[in-house]
Order: structure tokens, then sequence, then C-alpha cells
């Protein structure tokens, strides 16, 4: 691996939600979990504590099938290791992870020297994984170490963890020819697309990417915009989810810099109801073919539903409140269908509930009409089969556990277009 | 008022705790806490809605006995509606309130549009109380302001609203002869230091004033730091309670800046235990005379005491940990003082538990020996009134309800040294 | 006060919401407010802490403004005084609170002792205040208070807090000419309505009195009924709320006891929905005239309305759906009335909020056109008295912190009929 | 199986910790699970939703381990169904379950005959996982469903379900010769115990046990007690931790029936310390081998310890406060052992916080040396087999998800003595 440029790569982009998918990002759980216990979960912003071998080897599972499957899967630890290989990236990062602000005066140099010690390996599995007080060898301690003993929740750390990596979906988007640096809506995750920011910068299979919008290197206040909301349907068609996560200041920036750079021409932007279980819209709605999907009725059927569309005057988009349609319908239309075959979550009231907690329409497509689920949701999958949909199962007990399922684990960086 | 330099002004500066108040910074109940509802205050980190003419009522009371013992009391709304006067300052400040991060697009023009066109005292008033898209006249709402309606939370605003203006206290905080623009912990208070930062701008009263520390444009990530936990008691010594809201990342910082700028010579750091009601240092400990301090036990007694003092070599700091030693005991050396008389919470087990919720040990000094407190903490004040402590009463029953007293809701300017 | 028959008393009976309030009980702030904390008021049920002389000067001005118009006032620990006067009261009360499971073993005799060696007034404010092992003197104590003190939550008392006594409106309802002994929902409270057998089996003045259901030494398991749902509006009417508190199992069985005795025709039950701010009907709907209601709409207008009326066949009682029929135009028909008047909530769509919140429809009728709210509602208030209603206020500031206006802090004895 | 009396059954008996295990019960998952939702599990008690499928296939390979170890396991729903055959049995729980407190009016009927139309293992499924309005067959609904509907909670049931079954320890607790029925804390819990009152007042191979103490058709206030909060150790020792769940007054009770019977000379109560996690005490602390424990230092460390034991005078129970002595000692010298060798939670302070939130404490020894433990908890799990003890571990994915572990899922019934 070196640094400069690899002219013959294919061209990435994201052309469709079930078109074959060839290339995506994934980040196997691993030091990051590790750190989760009852009392930091929270601020960490993880459900629950997981069994961090038996998810290492579920997420190696689901990774070997789509190998199988030809896709080509790489894994975030391994890219962050081969960025961080170049001195130049190395500094890069660190002049930006090892700040008074973060890791606090008194103890920069020592941190700084430790983590310059290591193979980029072992620097890439700190930089997910955070880097606690305890993990400084002794000879890279001095006194400052007791001050930030006393300090609470993830001030403790000289470098946080960063257990939502697994989530990769979130943190960047391809969205047909390139892709955006997403502001994540929870401070203890921004460094997420920092790392990202890397990668796309130095990596010499990723630099040189067409970036859309967004940099983690500035403030976006309000504007945050997470992947999990995010869907390029095809046709020049992005479903947009906004939600507590992702915000209209976030949606109008991205559809303006979609439309003036010509990479869309159709935001269709489900509005959704300000529920818990209604995080991102790929948790109650997702593609399994070209004209199925998969979605939670109890919250979809409480989208109110806009749709962005380019405009020669500033702001260079123009909204229509599509009111009563259904979200679907307007979906269907945008792509030319007659409509959306939908597959809704299965079993009664309590089974229905529970499928959509343990991410039960959260499928990610491999090719039209091939999704991966988790195994727990055996109601949803079998109406999923019963469409003709061929779904092959993660196992969930452990994965499931932080509230996301394949689509969330995901990062598509090549997937086909589809014809409608 | 015109915005030319006024080049006699007395100098500012905060020199103690307790000596002689001479001018100090409020901010009257108002605007944004009419917007305070039982479904909103979490977000707007309030804990209680309050009935605002009352509020209003026994805060002009608070004020009115200040400047009955000659305090000079300037009130925020008022040096804010002073400021954007001049309309350079309000250029500034709009384009900083008025972007597509905060507003979002397809609302810029209407909402800037409508801001331009009110007075000072009017502007003043949405910059402290927030603007939501129902204060739009209609002439200046276009379609985007349903995209808005359907946003959640704080999103709704075109300009959130800042309850916590009220604690002056933890947004400037003057050192001895300079100041510090804090970094605040929650993001929806950042903006209150931007406001201050318009004021130390271009208000021609402020502006032109030392500033140690801070930059409320810039991002500080762990570097929080909160007035409410910050005391300059005197002999270059400053008090820093290390909580959630205040970080050593922002103490060993404002410290090497305070030493670096021969500003103080000692910071004593109270490391607070992880409680709710250890909020801020100030919630627990405050003083009442040059050697009397009101405390409340439960809390204090936990406290782990370290010491940074100017060093040769970087980062310019040095460290001690106190180890055992009261904190109380650190802080009296370190004045000079053999010991500090401590009056306690007062009360059974039950009362002083709920008079330290009521901000009881929150005193703020007029003079050595004389403060104002809650009225409702009839137990504590009997204590401080026995120890020879003139005690002036504030009514609580509305103030109170955001969880800050006398202390938290004066930002002092002017402030006599005391003799130790 | 004799134990003797006073064969000469009225009879007590309640036939209306809004007819002339002729006796009425209530329960002065005290002991039990003051043991309430920041960490035991979830345990106790109340939302904050309160200054509880305040509270009680607050309390004592809103029974003097009855008395002044005449109404006969009661309070609860005279009440009980005067009941435990009686040794044989006195016996009863303390055999079923100073047990092996309440007290616990080792401490019985000793807590006894103490209880029997206090005057009656004493001993009443221990029962509703609550028994700390703080409260028993030196030659009480044995070893088990050590035990006792290492107890979590309400077990470190011997009897516990009834804060909750406050809201006299819960513990017994009277429906025309008999009261019901209601069971509470919070285990927390059920107490109190020992207390009121007590004072019904043993005083002078009230015992004798009609019986229709309830007894708070038997268990009810799911039956639960509290005051603050029920209202008898008159003509045979009862109002019954169902909600977390006032279940259908109760329901049922109070409106088939009401039947076969004859005492009422027709109850409706509002089916409220499952909301923090939706605890009891009265906190949304009351009665301030003949024929005006103030309601707070937004919870209004997702009530599900059921009618229940006397039948031959078991149970007794026919049930009738009454669909999308809005709650108060089958309340309007009921009372033979063309329509009820309506005044909502007042203000803005935060003001209204907060004034719901603040127990703002929350009116208890002195006579048709006079009600008696807190003072802090004003938009509200102002309403009300546009539409032709005297509105005496109470001051909010203290009692409205455990989330309770004037009419869950009366429960009417003797209310006159109204025409319709 | 008739109900006649089998008088060649085996006397049933509880001698240690780990003597070896000869007859247990546990509870399948099943019905009641099936019901949890991500809405209902705190209203049921239960911290997750599970697989159930999953988590029956590993109850089932639970039970099989130790049936191979030729433990005669018995199961809930088996041992209900054979009592419920009983036609007196089955009236005797109707008559407790179908009531106008529970069912309500209007719906006693119809349910009833619903029951009664089952088959005994149908019944049992319903008594154990809950009836919902849903379930009843068209036959069997009116009015007054509608009505149950519209109810909150667990109110919508007809019978309540109750997957905390599953955790049989707590209900009974066999003490030596003779068993307690333990009046559980929840009152959603409060039916289990009745389930096993039917069970022991009919079933062939269970009447005419001894009965220490408790009856769940009495209420017992604030004497709760858990089966995880109790140890019969052996040599007349049982402990007994004082928490949340299980109250002084219960403990002093059980102790004063056991000491006055003869069954026990000393009980050690453990004083837990007021946290989630110090839910039982077995959540914390269990035997391993006969002088060997697991446990959790950060709770165990805060424990306060008394003994009671057989006094002449009333109320038969002597007090001592052990002060400072470490609970582990106290057993220890119970027991006359010289010490407890102690294995604690295993791995680093993230690692044993994870373990002993995953029941990684909560062993059940199936002989001396030889536990069943959760197969999550690999770092426990290792030190405990470097200590000598043979582990089999149970699969903990979906069974752990209610925080219990094998010792909360097996009610011993036989077990053996241990000599010290």
């Amino acid at each position: 691996m070196t640094p400069q440029d690899t002219p013959t790569r294919p061209a990435y982009g994201v052309h469709s939600e079930v078109g074959r998918l060839r290339k995506v990002l994934v980040c196997a759980p691993g030091l990051a979990h590790r750190r989760l216990t009852p009392t930091n979960s929270d601020d960490l912003l993880f459900d629950d504590v997981m069994w961090v071998e038996n998810a290492q080897r579920d997420h190696a599972d689901f990774v070997d099938k789509m190998r199988e499957r030809d896709v080509d899967v790489v894994e975030l630890h391994d890219l962050l290791a081969q960025t961080v290989a170049d001195p130049q990236a190395r500094d890069w990062l660190l002049d930006r992870k090892i700040t008074a602000n973060e890791v606090g005066l008194g103890l920069l140099d020592d941190t700084r020297a430790f983590l310059e010690s290591l193979e980029p390996r072992g620097l890439a599995e700190y930089l997910i994984g955070g880097l606690s007080t305890v993990d400084l060898p002794d000879e890279f301690r001095d006194g400052y170490v007791a001050l930030a003993r006393e300090s609470t929740g993830a001030r403790e750390y000289l470098m946080p963890p960063l257990p939502n990596t697994l989530y990769t979906r979130d943190t960047t988007c391809w969205l047909y020819g390139g892709l955006t640096f997403n502001p994540l809506y929870w401070p203890a995750r921004h460094d997420e697309t920092l790392l990202m920011k890397a990668i796309y910068t130095f990596h010499p299979d990723y630099r040189g990417s067409t970036v859309w919008w967004g940099d983690p290197e500035l403030d976006w206040g309000q504007a945050t915009f997470e992947g999990g909301d995010i869907m390029p349907v095809g046709n020049g068609v992005v479903l947009m989810g906004m939600s507590e996560r992702t915000s209209r200041q976030a949606i109008t920036q991205v559809a303006a810099a979609l439309f003036a750079q010509g990479a869309a021409e159709h935001v269709i932007v489900a509005g959704m109801p300000r529920l818990r279980s209604a995080m991102h819209l790929d948790t109650v709605f997702t593609f399994a073919d070209r004209d199925l999907v998969t979605l939670y009725p109890t919250i979809m059927d409480k989208v109110h539903t806009f749709s962005l569309r380019p405009a020669d005057k500033a702001p260079g988009v123009e909204l229509t409140d599509e009111g009563s349609r259904p979200f679907v319908d307007v979906v269907a239309k945008a792509l030319g269908l007659p409509a959306l075959r939908v597959v809704e979550t299965g079993g009664d009231v309590y089974a229905s509930e529970r499928q959509q907690w343990d991410s039960g329409n959260n499928a990610v497509a491999l090719e039209p009409g091939v999704v991966f689920t988790y195994d727990r949701n055996t109601q949803t999958n079998a109406l999923l089969r019963e469409a003709g949909v061929e779904v092959i199962t993660i196992v969930g007990a452990e994965l499931g556990r932080g509230r996301g399922g394949g689509h969330c684990m995901t990062c598509p960086i090549v997937r086909d277009p589809v014809d409608f």
C-alpha cells in the first residue's frame, strides 16, 4: 500500500438501495465495546452491553456471507491501519485528536508519544476503541493521570471510545457518484466522521473521491445528518428521514448541494414522528426488492411527506408539502412504479412491536430480492420469504443490542442501479 | 449611549468573592421562560416551568435591593439592545445566528429581514427569548415554515430560546483584571456566550476588556467551563470546581492562561463527586465573609482537591494532588487564614437536603458579611445570621425553579479585594 | 366533642359539582411535607419539595376564603385528633398500623408505647406526617433501630409519611347521599383511606354515614379508585375518569353498587389517554357553573366515552360505547342541557400546556359561577372571568408543587344540587 | 397423577447451597415472554424483550444438563397443569383469579367459562402467560371487552402475564425441612406465589409440606421477601440479603418463625447498598463450593452485616450489629470455617461491571465444586475454573435479558447438606 494514486480503481458510487452490492464498508466489534458497562452505556449511546467475542463471531459470519456472494467487504480497523501507516496521515489525525481540548494539558506529550510508539494496527485500535488512562504504560504517566481519574464520564478518557462505528451507515453516505461527510447528532459520535475524513484524504483507494457536502472539521450546529435516514433509491431520487438525528437544516443543505452539482433531482423527506423507536428512517422502512419494501406501519402511517426539487432561484431548492399523500405512494411515483409492494412487520401486536425493536425492518439488500436481516425476527422474515425474497440471516443476539441491524452496519461504496 | 470609546470608565475586575460589589451583570426573566413547558423544559435544561410575571417581579426586587446598596446593576437585555443599536454589531450577530446551519435554507432571507425590521429592544428580546416560526409575521413566511413545524425539539425554532441566560454567572467570569468567555457544557447554551462576545466586542462600555481565555466562535470540545464552578477568592487564588460542567481540559487551560499572563498564582481544583445535586461548586459552597463559607457537607466531604501552580516548563502548570486534605483547609491556607469558619446547610437530614436543593448554599456577597440568599432556606439563613452575617433575602418561589440562586444569577464585573 | 351520637346533625351529601358548597374536608400541609427531599419525593409521589411554612400560610388563606363565604371547613389533623381522643378509636388505628408487617419485629412495643404516650394532637401529627426512627426518644429505642436505618426508601419509617393527604379529594367521595372508601392506586397512599375509615367509624360527627362501596382493610387488587376522577354532577349522573389511577375494575363495581342502592342512574366513563399530564379527570376537566366547564382540549379531545346504566340482569350494569360522540356532548345530554359552554386552557401553545400543568383546569366551585383556582394561571382565569365566572385565587407557588389544585385539595361533604 | 396422597415420597428439604442437588423447580419461557414489548417490559419488570424460541431452547438445554447429572427437574407449567387437572384445585385457583377486582364486572362469566373450557395444559399456559382480551374467542366476548381495551397497562389483561415465573428462586424458599411462601415486592408478581400455593395445597407430590411462613392470600404490607436474597447455607445458618425487595419487616418475621420452629439457629443479614445492580444478594454473592464463594466486591464491600439468633423473650429474636466485620468473615465463622475462599468477578474495571450485570456471580451449584453459570461471563468462569470449580455453562444471550442467571432460575426442593 503506497500513498500514490491508483488511477485504475473503479469509480465508486451507490445508485440504488437494492442493486447489486459490490463494495461495502463495515466495522467489526472490538475494544470500544469492551469499554461498555451498564453505567457508561448511556453516555456512549448503546442500549446494552454485549458479549464482544460472540458479537465478533457473528459479525465475521455476516462478512463471510457477503464475501461468498462476491461483495468486496472492507473493514474500518483495516482501512484506518492502512491509512495511519502513512506518517502524514498519522500526524494529521493525531494533530486533531491529541489536543488540549480533548486530552488535556499535562497529558499531551506522553499521550502522543505513546500513540506514536505503536504499530499502525495498534494505533487504529485505540483510535476506534478509545484510550483510557489505564492504557498508558507507566513510562507515559504522570500526575495528571490522577486528575483525569477524578473526571466524570467520557472525560476519564484521553480519546473516547467510538462503539457506534459498528454502524458505518451513519457516518458517510455514498449518494450516486459522490459522498457526504455527515455531522452526527451526538457530540460523542463526531470523531467517527473525522476518522472517515482521514481515510478519504490519505488512503490511496479512497482519496480523490467526490464530496458533495460536509466536513468534520467544521461546526454544523443544528445541521446534523445521519446515513440511517438517507437512501439513494435510484432514478435521481434520494429519500431522507427528518428525525431527531437528521434535521431540516442539514436536509435542505444536502439537497441544495446535490441539485447544484447535478447529483440528484428529487429529495423525498419523510417527517418522522417523535418517538424513540423511530430513530432513523431505516429502523422502520427499508427496500427488499426493486418495488418491495418492509415497513413498520405503526410509525410509517404517521409520516408527513415533503418533496424537494431543484429551483433556479436561491436557495436552489423548491419545497412541496405532500400533505396527506402516503409516503410509499410518493416514493412509488418518483420511481415510476405504479405502487410499492409492502411487507409489514410480522406477528400480532406484541410480536410486531418486538420485531421492529429488534431491527426487523432493517434489511440490507445484496441484490434485488436478496436481503440480510437478523435471525430473531422470524415472523417478518417469513413474510418476506412469502413475498419471494431470499432472506439470509445474521445472528442478532449480541449485535442487535445497540439497536441496529444489517442496514445500519453497512455503508455501501459501490452498488449498481436498478431499472424501474 | 454611543459607540465611541468612553476612555474614562473605571477598570473592571473582580478581586474576591466577598469584597464590596460595585458592578454586576444580571438577566431578567422574560420571553425565553414563557417558552418553557413541561414537555420542552428538559431540552431547555430547566427543572420546571415558572410563573414569568412573578419571577420578573422577584428578580426586579433583587435588583432594587442591590441598587439600594449602591451596586451598579446592568441587565443583559438592556446591554444587548444597546449593542445591536450599532448596525455593525447587529450585522456581526445576525451573520452568526442567521445561518443555514441554524435557521435552515429557505428561511434565511425572511428571518433576517424580519429581525432587521425590529427596533434594537425587540431584536434583543428575540436573541435571548428565541424566535419561533409562529413569531414570523405572515409577510415573512413561506412553505419552509411547514417543514420547520414538523421538526423536533429545539429545531422548531429559528433561533432557540436561551432561558439559562438568567444565570449570568456561567457565561463569562471576571477573574481579577480580565475575563473568560466560557464554553458551556450543553450545546443548547453555547449561544449565550456568543451574545456576551458581541457585547464585549461592540458595546462602548465593555469593548477593550482584557480576555484571558475563550472564544465562542471556536469549538472547545471537552474543554467546557462554567462560571458557577469558578471563584476568584483573592490573594492570587482561583477556586475551580471540576464537575460534569467544568472539565479538567478547560481548567488546566485556563490555569495556564492565567499563570502565563500573571493573573493568578494558584488554582485550587475541587474534584466534585458525580451527583445531580453537585452541578456546580457554587451549589454546595460559597463565601459569606472573608473567612466564612456556607457549604453542604454531604457533598463537600467527598471532594478530592488538587492544586495548580505556575511552572517554568510546558505546559506552564504544576500539579499537586492534595490527597486527603480537606478542601476548606487547602483554601484557608492559600488565603493565609488559620482556618475557614463553616456554616453548614441547616436543619435535620431532610431539611438540609431540601435547602441545598433550593440553593440554600448559593449565597452571593454584597460586601464582607452581607449576602443575598433565597427566603425559603430559613434554617440555613438563621445559621448564617447566628454567625454574624447580614442575610438579605430574594423571593425564590419562581426564580428557584431552574435550580440556581443569587450566586448563579449574578456575574460580578467590579468587586473589591479583601484583606486576609 | 364526645363519642356519643349527635342525632341532629344535618344529612351529609354531595349533589352536584357546582351547587352551594356547605361543608368540606381539607388537610393542611405539615410534617409529611417536611419529610420530602429531592431523593425521596419520587417514592412519596410528590413532584418537588415545598417550603412548608409558606404552603401552610397559603393553605390557611384558602381555608379562610372558604369560611368567609360560610363554608364549614373541617381539617384532617383536627378530625383525626378528635377521633383518636377516643381510646377505642386510638386502639383500632394502632392495632392496624403498629404491626410486624409495617413497623417490624423488635420495634413494635417501643413504637406503640411511644405513640400511646402522646396527646391526641401529637398522635394525629405522626399518623399523617409519618414516624421516623429519629423521632423515637432514646427511652424507646433499641438495637433494631440500627437495622431500620440500613433499610431502603420508605422502609426506614416506622409509619410512612402521607404527604398526599393534602389531596383530600382522592381518598373518599361523597356521591349524593353516601360515600366510597377509595382503594388508591399507589401502595404508598393506602393508609390515607384507613385514616378516613377510623374517622367515619368512630368520630361522632361522621359515624353512621352511608357507605356505598370500599373498605381499606380489604385488598382490592386492580380495582383502584381515586376521587380526582369522580364527579357527581347531578341529575343522577356520576362522571368517572378511567385513568392510570382509576380502573374499569373499580368503576364497574362502584357503578353496580350505586345502581343497586338507587344512588345514581347513569355513570359516564371518560376513557383517558395514557399521558402523565392526564393523571385524573379533574386535572383536565372541571365545572365552573351549571353549564360551564373548563378543559384542556389537547387531552379531552382524545377521550373515549362509555355509559353505564342500571340493568336487571347480572352484573346489574349495562354498557354503551359512545363511540365518537364528544364527552362534553354526552355529559350535556345526560344533564338535560342543550350543550355545555367550554372555557379552554388559556394562552398560546406554550402557555396552555404550562397552565394545564399548573392545575389551570382544576377549579373547585363555591356555588354556581364562583370558583377557586391558582393565581398563576392568569390566562385561563381571565377567560373564566370573561365567561362571567367569579374567580377567587389561591396562591399556588408552593401548594401546586404536588401537581394538584383547589379541586384536588377539597373533599366536599355537603354540596347542594343545582337545577338543569 | 391422582390427588390421593403418595406417602412414600422422599422428604423434601434444602440443607445447603452447594450440597448435591437432587430435585429442583424451574419454569420454561413461554407465552408470558411473548407478551413482552419495549413499551410494556417496564410494567412487567423485564429489562428487555427476548427471542422466546431461542430462550426456550437454551432453557431446555440447561434442564437437560441438570437431568444428565441425575437431578430431578420439575417444570412449573407441568406442575400447574397436573394441579389444575384436579377440579377442586382448578376451582380454588379460578375463584381467586376470576374476580371483579381482577377481571372486572361484565367479563367474569365469559372469562371463567372460557378458562373452564380448556384442557389443564391450556389453562396452565394462560395462568402463567396471562390472558389478554384478544385471547377470548368470539363466543366469549361482549361489550365490556371494548372497555378493557381502553384501559391502561396491565389492566388490559383479564389475567396479567407473569414473565418473572422464569425466576422460580424468588417465589418459594425451601429452608432446611420446610418452605416459605414469599410475598414478592412488586404487586405485578404477587400471583406467582398464589400459583405455588395451589400446587402445595393440591398437587399430590407437594401437599402436606411444612410451611414455615407466608401465605399469598394475606396482605403482608412492607414485609416483602424474595428467594434471591435467601440462602440456607447449612449448619443451621440462613443468609438473608436486606434489599429493596427483601425487607427487615419480613426478615425478622421469618427468622422468628424459623427459630420458633427449631428450623434454624442463626440468620445473617446482609444490609445491601441501595443500587440497581444489587437487586438481590444472589446477584452479587453465591457459593461455588463448601468454602468458596464468587462475589462482586464493588457491592459486597459496602454490605453492613447483622446477626439474628433465637431469644427467649419476645419477639424471640436477638439482634447483633456486626459493625465493620466483613460479611464473608461472619459467614465463615458461622459455618465453622477458618475463612471463605473468594473468586471475585473477573476482568478489568469494565469487564467486571459487565459480568456482574450479566449475572456473572449468579452461580448455582450441582454439588460441591460444580456450578452452572452463563457462558458469556468468560473471565469469571475462568477464575472459577482456576480455583478448581467445574463450570457448566448455560447460553445466556436470551435468558439473561431479564437480569437473572442460573441461581435465579432454580428453586431447589431437595439438596443435601455439606460438612464443614
